[in-house]
């Protein structure tokens, strides 16, 4: 990408100094061609505040690979970092660690396993897994981080407005507020995890996606400052968009003027041979409204007009709207269900910036680092049990019961093979909790980690996002509705096998020895 | 820079579909080329939940006039367009209209006047003022938004961090957990509202400025795991970098193991001829860290060691960290000047993501249009007073009072002149709230919107990044503490002369009466 755009931020420069500074210094060591491994995972769910996630979905993966595959250190790169000068005015980098640099720092040499893009994934289990030469895995550091943190934030909020809309087809519309460049990503991230389609024309057309939108206020008020009304501009709309007729009604006044307005143009519309598709609603007391709006729809004889809702949305509030229809119906003795299909949700800054939890914590560990042609397990001591990583080359296994539902995510040693009896999970952090889950209760065993770059190439082809889509879908049904929640879910158990555990006691002790 | 990257997302099509499908709305109307006049402000300032904004610094403007040069709609683009089909199958865009927008869909039309970036600004007064043809304003309603939402956002956030470190230098460490690419402009709009250096190396580089930033706690960690330990990693990196020499203390244990080892090898150092320059706080109780640490270095003869502190700080944060050293100090009936001197903030996640208050809700509204060869003010009636935006071609005053400071923004027309006599502010959404200020008290009157962009380009070079922060400081120099407070400060007034209070209502009247 630097090589596309020239800039220093989109090439291999699109990192934290120190990890340069790092590599550097492993370099004059000698220690720059070791092998390392660093994990990647996120330690708690996402927290808004009122309502919590049980899961998140992983995104970003892809265009992590792709930038992996594209930047290297240019002469360009090269240069700048050359030009930096230390405290005493010297060069900071030197010649030969900077033309190591030139002819070693791709990223040729970095192996990653990893959890694919799309599916559902647990705080504490590893989602990636990144081995190659230790200067250079240190550098990737920040750029995988930033590549899959906020993604992966970003479709597990839109998981879960998926989930709360009930079926209904949720919209993306927040590239307004969203954060600069990162409204693309985001954009990407809220399709993979739940957004039926985004606003944002050229993510669409990256997607495959047909991009959605009709009309803004602005366009009511170009008729009414021209000396013309919301009537004139509504029949402007149908006239040049007759089968894709969405009109905005809240530019005045929803119930007086904007539907009332909106049922004329739709039933001249009707006369001339097209059939209206929806109403958008985007302010005001939306349950009421829609309930109202639907009346009078089906008053006038569209009955399935579209009702999409806009304005703030995010999970709770959709949550809420529907709850309220439901009362109001239940109240009534009317079933609810004909207003509920017609029902879209456009979500905007809500989704974009993930409300109330505005980051993953998502973080990549050494793990391992070769000593003797052989890895040695590293390990951080820390104050805080789940700041201590858990060590060495591992493997992850889902584990499903009878009901074919994901039980527990289960962290092994990469060689260890599952026991023929009882399965014994450790929790990760706290120490004598475990459980014991009889062999026949598990139907199912499911390596998540495969291999997705190696060679300077990404091992599979991009998937398309019905892939990664499908995915997340079957995921979900495979895990139980408590998890699922949207407030206070059940915690899904990330456990670590016997071998797991007692390697990382054994090193605690070690390094507190020291 | 889609010419630059060939990607969708990059180009023109960086926009909402309903921008486009508006904008055909107005060709076939033939109201495309009509002149359109957009304002660009914002209604609230930040609200953090526990501490508040009371003024914003205004940031993202280059970039987006950068872009505004670079891009029009190229044959892949109006590909992608001509691609999109409706309900009914048929093409959504006409080739008459695209081809429009090959001819004429670039920015070269569009003329901006805005407030000059890095300057502060406040909330309901128009930041940019943007005037073209209707079709073309239009479409570049969500990139404008998008460009100067986020950044200005950021380096409010920013500035609040600069004022709550008290002079202490401020670092930008966000890339890992910010919104992926948008971590670059992020960056930029942190180092122009208040950080002093960033830690992104690409984003440095572009700016002029020396990326910051030493070791990770995984580079003690892959000494502990080859068999050596904290000390021996801490030589290595001194051995490197004699001259730049920050150590990040708290991977074992701060107090017993970490600032120990520090000193050794300050020491060692010292002995070599070189003076170290600090050590890294990055966990714990980082006030009563910072005294013992403070303490322990002075005990060691390194009184001018700087101590950076980090780890999930904010403008709260460090106000925190600085009163709880304070009270230590009053208590113990010491000065606390020197070690408050060598303190240096780093801030990551919360100053990225603006942690509290996740998007500006800067909008772009049409308040004006061409009619008969006439400007035609536009209004948007509203059951909701702020939202009623203000008609017209305007500027905005800046009145300064007797002790120089900034007493309120003033909304004029375009062409109006101040009164010679007693100015007289209108509160710009409550009726009949006015103040009355004597012309004698005022010392200053600055014009604030400057115009920035015409024919296709920027008219003044892009500014440095000292000229922006030189902007901020003149600003913030000039805005009453009460306004810069960092908990409940005080409203800055934002007011409208009696001439556009009077158009206000006549339009709002005029448009109730329809």
């Amino acid at each position: 990408m630097a090589e596309q755009t020239g800039r220093a931020r989109d090439g291999v420069l699109f990192t934290d100094q120190y990890q340069l500074t790092m590599a550097q210094l492993y370099y004059e060591r000698g220690l720059h061609e070791r092998q390392a491994q660093f994990d990647f995972f996120f330690r708690r769910y996402p927290n808004y505040g009122r309502h919590q996630a049980g899961y998140a979905v992983f995104a970003g993966l892809d265009p992590l690979l792709e930038w992996m595959e594209d930047v290297r250190f240019t002469d360009a790169d090269l240069e700048l970092l050359s030009s930096q000068t230390n405290e005493a005015g010297q060069k900071r980098f030197g010649d030969e660690f900077l033309n190591w640099l030139r002819e070693s720092g791709a990223f040729d040499r970095v192996v990653i396993r990893a959890v694919p893009e799309g599916r559902v994934v647990h705080a504490n289990a590893p989602i990636a897994v990144v081995q190659g030469p230790l200067a250079i895995v240190q550098i990737l550091e920040t750029s995988l981080l930033n590549h899959l943190n906020y993604p992966t934030l970003i479709a597990t909020k839109a998981s879960r407005i998926h989930e709360s809309a009930g079926g209904s087809p949720a919209l993306e519309f927040g590239m307004r507020r969203g954060p600069a460049s990162g409204a693309n990503p985001g954009g990407r991230a809220a399709l993979i995890g739940g957004a039926d389609f985004t606003s944002n024309v050229g993510i669409s057309h990256e997607m495959g996606l047909d991009p959605k939108g009709t009309h803004a206020h602005s366009m009511v008020q170009v008729f009414m400052a021209l000396g013309q009304g919301e009537l004139e501009a509504f029949r402007a709309y149908a006239e040049v968009y007759p089968d894709d007729c969405i009109l905005l009604v809240d530019t005045i006044d929803t119930l007086e003027s904007g539907i009332p307005n909106a049922i004329k143009v739709f039933a001249e519309l009707r006369a001339a041979g097209h059939e209206p598709v929806g109403i958008r609603l985007d302010s005001g007391d939306l349950a009421y409204l829609s309930i109202e709006a639907a009346e009078m729809l089906d008053a006038a004889g569209f009955e399935d007009v579209q009702i999409v809702l806009s304005g703030n949305l995010d999970e709770l509030e959709i949550w809420q709207i529907r709850a309220q229809i439901l009362d109001e119906f239940a109240r009534a003795g009317r079933d609810p269900s004909r207003l509920m299909e017609r029902l879209v949700y456009g979500v905007g800054t809500r989704l974009i910036t993930s409300q109330g939890h505005e980051a993953l914590d998502g973080v990549f560990k050494l793990v391992a680092i070769e000593k003797d042609g052989d890895w040695t397990p590293a390990i951080k001591v820390s104050d805080t049990p789940e700041k201590v990583p858990i060590p060495g080359d591992k493997k992850i296994w889902r584990l499903y019961d009878a009901r074919g539902r994901a039980t527990a995510d289960l962290i092994a040693m990469a060689d260890e093979e599952l026991t023929k009896g009882d399965i014994l999970l450790h929790h990760p952090h706290r120490m004598g909790i475990s459980r014991v889950i009889p062999r026949d209760e598990i139907t199912e065993v499911e390596d998540l980690l495969v291999e997705v770059f190696a060679g300077g190439k990404r091992s599979t082809p991009s998937p398309d996002l019905e892939e990664m889509r499908s995915r997340r879908i079957a995921d979900l049904d495979r895990l139980d509705v408590g998890v699922r929640r949207l407030v206070n879910p059940h915690i899904y158990h990330v456990s670590l096998t016997e071998r797991i555990k007692s390697l990382q006691l054994e090193l605690i002790d070690e390094a507190r020895g020291e």
